[in-house]
C-alpha cells in the first residue's frame, strides 16, 4: 500500500542539503515517489501518517557490524583487539550453532530497526551466515553481508577452514541470496583481517569481487600491533598491501583504518575505496582515534558503524554519531566534524559502503524508501531552534526518540514497537542462547 | 510513609562494593535503615515496589552543572569555551528573567531526574538564583549551588558586578538556603573562574567559605587558553593559584582540570580538593582530554558532571560515564577506566563533591535514601552476565532505563513517570522562555 508521511520536518540530505518544514514525504511501490508540500491527494488508497512536529530523515545505515556477535555484548570488557579475538571472540564464535546464531540475528535486527538503521554491511562467523539472511528476510532489514572467510594456518581451531572450502561456501551463500526479496539482500565477499587470510584466499576474493560484481568487506589498520605484524608478514602497510592483491576501489568497504599512512589516505582517495569509522569500538578497544576529519577533507569516502556489540556496546546510530561529532573535536577544533558531516557519513556514507548511493542514503523522488522518522520533544532534546533540527538530531537525541521505521516502503517499527519481531521474544531467545554459548565455550 | 524496594540486584557501593542478588532496601525516615534479603515484615505500614529483575543503585550525583544554562541547549555549537562564553553563554545568562530562570532549572531537574541523578553541584548565573532553588525545592532534587559570582572588569556588561554586591548577594542567598529542607539544599560559594574574579574576591571566598563551612565550586584549567592568560595575569597555574589564596581543600570542587601540571595533581591529592571530570563538555569546547586515570591514580578525588546542556547536549549521567569509560583507553589501555571506577566516580565521588560523603553515594544503613532503580532488560542490554551488572550499567544502559528514583525516601520517578514535575508543561515553557532569550539577546 502506498504511504504518505505529512507535516514533518524532512532531512532530505539531497544534494542542496534541504531540510523542509511542514513537509510530507510520499511512498510508492517501496520508492520515494515525491518529496514536498501538501502532497496529499483524495480519493487515492493511501495510507496517512501524521508525523507533525517530527523529523523525517534517511534510515541510518552501518558500514560495519558483526550481527553473530551480539550474543556476546557484555562479556568481553578490558582487552585490545587481538587478544579480545583470540580470548573471546573467536571462541564464542566457534561455539555458535544455527539456532544462536539466528538468536544473535534477530536481537541485531531489532535493536538496529529501533535505533532507526534502516540498512548494514554485515561481517559474520564462518558459518551459519544463512541464518542471518533468514533473519534480515523476515525482519524486513536491509543487509548485504557475508560469512567470515578465515583460511590462515594461525587461525582458531573452531573456525579455521581451507581455501577451497572458504570460497565455495561464499560462492554458495552469493548465489543462494545476493539480490534476492527484492534486492534489498546483497551478498559481500568478507574475508576477516590480513592475519587471518592467506594471500592466495585474498586475491582470489580480488578477482571474484570483480567477476560477480559484489562488494568486499574486510577490516584493516584498526590496532597498532595488527600492523606491525601485518607488515611483518607481508612487508607493506596493510591497506597498501590490499591495493597490491587487487582489493581496492570503490567496491571494498575497510573497517576502521585507524592507523593509516598519508600515503595509504591517498590510496583510499584515489581507488574510492570506502572507510567505515567505528568510534565507540576503536575506543573500547584503545585501538586509538582514526584520522577521521583529516581522511574526509582528503576526499576519502568515510561511514559510520557500530562494529559487534561486545565492543561498543551498544548497537545504536545515534552514540556513533554523538562520539563521531564529538571525540576528534579536541584534535581538530570545535568546528571539526558538524552535524551535518556526521550525519551525511551515517546515511549517503552508509550507501557508499554498501555500493547503493543511487539507490539509498537520502530522500529524493527515486530512491527505495528507508525512512526514520524521530521525536525531538524530550526532555533531554528541548529546547532547540526549529531552524536547526541537525544540532539536537546529533547531540542530543538518542534511539528511544525513534518513532517510525520504513524499509522499502514497509514500515517495521511504528509508535516506537517492532512490527516484523517480537521483542520479549527476542530478548528471551538472546538470554538463552547466549549462556549456552557461554557454556559451551568452556 | 517506609519504602520497601524488593527482590532487586543491589549495587551497595559500600566498602566492600557488594553487589547483592535477590536482595531488598528498606527505607524509613528518609534514610536507609537495612539493605539485605528478606527484610519484608508482616503487617508493618510499608510501601513494596517490587523490583524484581531490576538494578538498584545509588543515585546518581553530577559535580558540576549550570542549570541555568539548559534553556541554551543546542544553541551553541561550534565554540572554544572563551568564544563560546563571550558570543554565546553570557549574552544568554545575561538575558535571563526571574521566570525564565525558573523554566531553565526546571527542565533541569526534570531531565536529571529522568535519567537517575538525585543530587548535583550546580553554578548558576549572577542574577536569579533563588528560582533555581526554588526549583529544586519543589521537585525534591538534592540542590547545593550557588549565584555565579563575576566581579572582574572585563566580564559582560549585562552580568557585571562589584565586589561587595557579589558577596552581600552570597550571603543573602547563603542565610535564605543553606542546609534549609531537611538539609536537601545547601549554598556553595561559586566564583565563576580566575578570568572573571578580582584577587579580592577570591581571598574573601575562601575566607568565608571557612568561617561558614560552605563548600567553594568554581572551574580551572579547562582550556588551554584559559590556563595562559590565567598564568599571565597571576603568575601562576590555576590551581596552584587557587592554592595560594586559600580555595584548597576537601571543600573546594573544581569543575575540569584538563590541563594540570605535575605539582598540581600533587596538590589536588595533598589537599583533597575535589575534581569535576566533565568529559561530554571537554570534548564538545574541543577542551582536551582531562588526565583521569592519572589523577585517580595519584588519589585524587574525581567525580563525573554533564556542565552546562549547551556543551554537551545532554545532562545524563549514563552519557557521561560511558564517555568517562570509553575516552581515556587509547590512552591507558583497555583496562584502564572500568565500570567499578566509572561508577564510583558517579555516585561517591559525586558526595564527595557535595561534602555530603557521609550521608550520600552508597546504600548503606544510615545513609539518606536517593535511589535509582534501572531496568536492564532492554534489547541494547541484551544480554549479559547476571554475575556483572556493571559492564552493561556503564557500557550499555541509557537513562530511558532508569524506572523509579527516589531522592530524600520520596519517589519522584515512578515507573518512568515524574511525580513532582509535569514534563509536557516543563517542555513547553522551556521552548517558550528559550525562544524569548534568544530574541532578547539580540
Amino acid at each position: 500500500m502506498d504511504l504518505l508521511l505529512t507535516n514533518g520536518t524532512v532531512v532530505t540530505m539531497n544534494r542542496e542539503r534541504e531540510v523542509l518544514a511542514e513537509a510530507d514525504v510520499l511512498i510508492q511501490d517501496g520508492r520515494i515517489a515525491r518529496v514536498g508540500r501538501n502532497l496529499r491527494t483524495r480519493g487515492a488508497s493511501l495510507r496517512v501518517l501524521d508525523v507533525k512536529g517530527r523529523v523525517v530523515l534517511p534510515g541510518f545505515i552501518h558500514g560495519h557490524l558483526h550481527a553473530c556477535q551480539t550474543l556476546f555484548r557484555n562479556r568481553a570488557d578490558g582487552l585490545e583487539l587481538l587478544d579480545w579475538l583470540r580470548e573471546r571472540i573467536w571462541p564464542f564464535e566457534a561455539a555458535h550453532d544455527a539456532d544462536s546464531m539466528r538468536a544473535s540475528a534477530d536481537l541485531t535486527f531489532a535493536e538496529l530497526i529501533r535505533s532507526g538503521a534502516t540498512a548494514a554491511l554485515d561481517m559474520g562467523s564462518v558459518r551459519h551466515y544463512d541464518a542471518v539472511f533468514e533473519s534480515a528476510r523476515d525482519s524486513g532489514f536491509r543487509l548485504t553481508g557475508g560469512k567470515a572467510m578465515m583460511d590462515a594456518p594461525d587461525t582458531h581451531p573452531g573456525l579455521a577452514e581451507s581455501t577451497e572450502a572458504s570460497l565455495a561456501e561464499s560462492l554458495a551463500l552469493l548465489e543462494r541470496w545476493h539480490g534476492t526479496h527484492g534486492g534489498r539482500l546483497h551478498y559481500a565477499l568478507t574475508p576477516r583481517f590480513v592475519l587471518s587470510c592467506t594471500e592466495k584466499l585474498l586475491r582470489e576474493v580480488g578477482r571474484l569481487a570483480r567477476e560477480k560484481q559484489v562488494r568486499i568487506h574486510t577490516h584493516a589498520s584498526e590496532n597498532r600491533t595488527e600492523c606491525e605484524v601485518v607488515r611483518q608478514l607481508t612487508g607493506r602497510d596493510n591497506i597498501a598491501w590490499f591495493h597490491e592483491l587487487g582489493l581496492t576501489g570503490p567496491h571494498l568497504t575497510l573497517a576502521h583504518c585507524v592507523w593509516p599512512t598519508a600515503e595509504e589516505i591517498g590510496l583510499l582517495r584515489d581507488t574510492g575505496t570506502v572507510v567505515c569509522h567505528c568510534p565507540g569500538s576503536n575506543l573500547k578497544l584503545a585501538s586509538g582515534i582514526a584520522p577521521v576529519p583529516e581522511m574526509l577533507d582528503a576526499g576519502v569516502n568515510v561511514c559510520l558503524g557500530a562494529d559487534g556489540a561486545p565492543c561498543n556496546n551498544n548497537l545504536d546510530m545515534f552514540v556513533e554519531m554523538r562520539l563521531a561529532a564529538l571525540m576528534h573535536k579536541p584534535r581538530v577544533g570545535p568546528r571539526g566534524m558538524p552535524p551535518e558531516r556526521v550525519l551525511e557519513m551515517a546515511t549517503l556514507g552508509g550507501a557508499r559502503a554498501l555500493g547503493l548511493e543511487s539507490e539509498l542514503g537520502s530522500l529524493e523522488a527515486g530512491k527505495r524508501a528507508d525512512v526514520t522518522v524521530v521525536d525531538l520533544s524530550g526532555l533531554h532534546t528541548t529546547p532547540f531552534d526549529p531552524r536547526d533540527v541537525l544540532s539536537p538530531l546529533v547531540y542530543a537525541a538518542r534511539s528511544s526518540d525513534v518513532v517510525h521505521v520504513i524499509i522499502d516502503g514497509r514500515l517495521v517499527l511504528k509508535d516506537r514497537t517492532l512490527l516484523t519481531l517480537d521483542a520479549s521474544a527476542v530478548a528471551a531467545s538472546a538470554h538463552q542462547h547466549s549462556a549456552r554459548i557461554a557454556a559451551r565455550r568452556r
